[in-house]
């Protein structure tokens, strides 16, 4: 699984060169969970001081892992913490066998680690309603303890993955009073990916020291601008999971109105989640729909997320269609204002339709070449208001069929 | 385009018998608006004393004929009417000529019959964007005109169809004191097809007397639990449209609360909207969701319409994969109420998952064996209340891909 696929056309020449974060370890192992012959198991070692802050999914159906990380966050940082994820089963909708998968896990990671069980952090992903086999994750644990160390986040981004093509990885510094500040973060995630949630599996390490209501804040802040504004099939995951550690380790203090920080945290971020749409599932094509001129940014958001989720405009740019038409149902449908006869739309730079009707300067041929990119960028004007919003998104091909008619069976 | 894809393997044996109306009369012609070698407009007569009722799509881009029957309907049943369709050109977001091309459409349709202008309700459907060549269609006038005969109907099934692989009709005959009333029906529709509309273009005749707000009370009621309750992709129309013509030849006179009728007329509606189902594109399954115990009608609703426009639900059935966890995924992110520990699902009589967990009964062999139907029921039960739903969709396949990557080009 996942191993098989090819890897995705939009995947980036390489996974980037991820610096150590002060106070964070690594460790992954085969437990055998699902897979054979690949890792499955993750632990990161968090240094007493750690902040760790999280967002979830909304989903009514969220895990027994997501239901107890998200009990569990804003304790105590002089603890220290640990995450530990595993892949090949998401330990979702499994009763109270699933409950309990839980707490044995988070025990016997806690006992081995000497932290209390409330600092310790887990994530399942991978098929839905199986029970864990957590006796193979814990089987793991001495091995992992005994192995942790600081340069293993590219081998973490391996062993979190399922039906992703490619791991992902993303880093920034920042020099604040003269000093480097690092932020690295992982993510998975490919498949049943929608916005309006946390996202996927994504873990961000810095060496910034940050009170936890302020990374918390911050992280919720930014979530809502990158992860929440990516888009695969509409489908919402029951195991998003984006946590955030802060071990203070350079001994700069971060505060919420650090704008550089701030903002590298924000490109860290926006990375992640378009490296998860380059590998979604099938995906050919990157495409980015930008919605101006709304009543608000919240219909303008709306109006993004229904051109973004339309099978009919995402299977267009699969068949590199210009076909418009299909972008003026989308914002039909949304459900959000629009004034027909005020509506303009670009491909790119080429203004297609302008005011309710064909543009005076559409040329199907320039059209047609440029739906011939790799990336796509979908422009709507409502002509309303001052709304705006981006969303991404990728295009719905032969391969997310093939990928999901027999996942598995 | 449309003639050259394989029919449905859900399509029906044969067309259907349909009676002739009293009072209604067909012709078909091939105005070459965009195919050629086939039909594509169809014209159809109303006697004086016909009521006419209608509802439509919302979407917020509706074309220029949708917004004219909008104002139209209610008009005097005195003067006859007349239904103009058609098809290879849907005249939506074509700005002012648009609405130029539905005046003149109108007007030399109502000179040719002899009748107001605002008694001609006319639709086209097909491409968006394009101006429609209206002159091709109203060149057809006289022959159309002269053509007009009461056995058109299975004629006029094919004259509309687009992406459609079968015509589709239906029909039922009600005895009312003694004596025999039609509904005849037709519709197409395949792709860009989803809840919260009137969905495509559906025409059905009765002989019944009725008045214009019983006519259109009814309609609006039915239409809820029947084509308000099917979905092939969740896109919504610009030029979704339902008209019913009761033309009163029977002598019948039927009130609001005539039973038996209603009855009938519900049964030729939610057959067509199967109809447009079964030729949803590339469909290889009919799925029927059901949704049970949830906390009002409203969220049952809710929660049918996510599963059924779920891509990683329709790809585990079009992949002939009892995969449950997807089911739960969907009601999770539909946002109406659940708790995950009532949550019980049923495919088929076969139960899965009862209450937040697999089912003790679970066969994975009999489940499998089970998806091989060409006809498959979700049942869901929240376990929270009395709100119940039915939603009818297909499979997302290959042919969905083949068919919307190719569309225009």
């Amino acid at each position: 699984m996942g191993k098989s696929l090819p890897v995705s056309p939009l995947a980036p020449d390489a996974f980037p060169d991820l610096p150590e974060i002060g106070g964070v370890r690594f460790a992954t192992a085969e437990a055998g969970v699902r897979y054979s012959g690949r890792t499955d198991v993750m632990l990161a070692s968090l240094a007493p001081g750690t902040s760790v802050a999280g967002v979830f999914t909304r989903s009514a159906t969220r895990s027994a892992a997501v239901l107890d990380c998200q009990a569990k966050i804003g304790g105590d940082p002089a603890q220290g913490a640990a995450i530990l994820v595993n892949s090949g089963n998401a330990n979702a909708f499994t009763g109270r066998r699933g409950t309990a998968a839980v707490e044995a896990v988070t025990n016997a990671t806690a006992k081995r680690l000497g932290i209390p069980s409330d600092r310790v952090f887990t994530a399942s992903t991978g098929v839905i309603g199986e029970p864990l086999p957590h006796d193979r994750v814990t089987a793991c644990l001495d091995d992992l303890a005994t192995r942790l160390a600081p340069g293993g986040i590219a081998d973490a981004a391996h062993a979190i993955m399922t039906t992703d093509t490619f791991p992902k990885g993303s880093t920034e510094t920042v020099t604040i009073d003269g000093q480097p500040v690092r932020i690295a973060g992982i993510a998975k995630g490919s498949g049943m990916i929608a916005p309006d949630m946390a996202t996927m599996l994504v873990y961000i390490f810095t060496d910034a020291a940050m009170e936890q209501p302020v990374l918390q804040d911050m992280l919720s802040v930014l979530n809502r601008t990158t992860f929440n504004c990516i888009t695969v099939d509409s489908d919402t995951s029951t195991s998003d999971t984006l946590l955030m550690a802060a071990t203070g380790a350079s001994g700069i203090r971060i505060s919420g109105t650090n704008v550089g920080f701030m903002e590298a945290l924000r490109r860290v971020m926006l990375d992640l989640a378009h490296q998860v749409v380059r590998d979604g599932e099938g995906a050919t094509k990157f495409i980015e729909v930008s919605v101006t001129g709304a009543a608000s940014d919240a219909e303008a958001h709306v109006h993004a997320k229904s051109i973004a989720n339309s099978p009919l405009v995402k299977t267009a740019i699969a068949g590199e269609d210009p076909n418009w038409g299909r972008v003026v149902m989308a914002v039909g449908k949304s459900g959000a204002r629009a004034d027909r006869d005020r509506l303009s739309i670009w491909f790119g730079d080429l203004e297609v339709a302008h005011e309710g009707e064909v543009s005076p300067d559409h040329d199907e041929d320039k059209a047609a070449a440029y739906m011939k990119n790799e990336e796509i960028v979908i422009h709507v004007d409502l002509g309303l208001g001052g709304g705006t919003a981006r969303v991404w998104t990728c295009d719905l091909t032969h391969g997310y069929i093939e990928i999901n008619a027999d996942y598995r069976s």
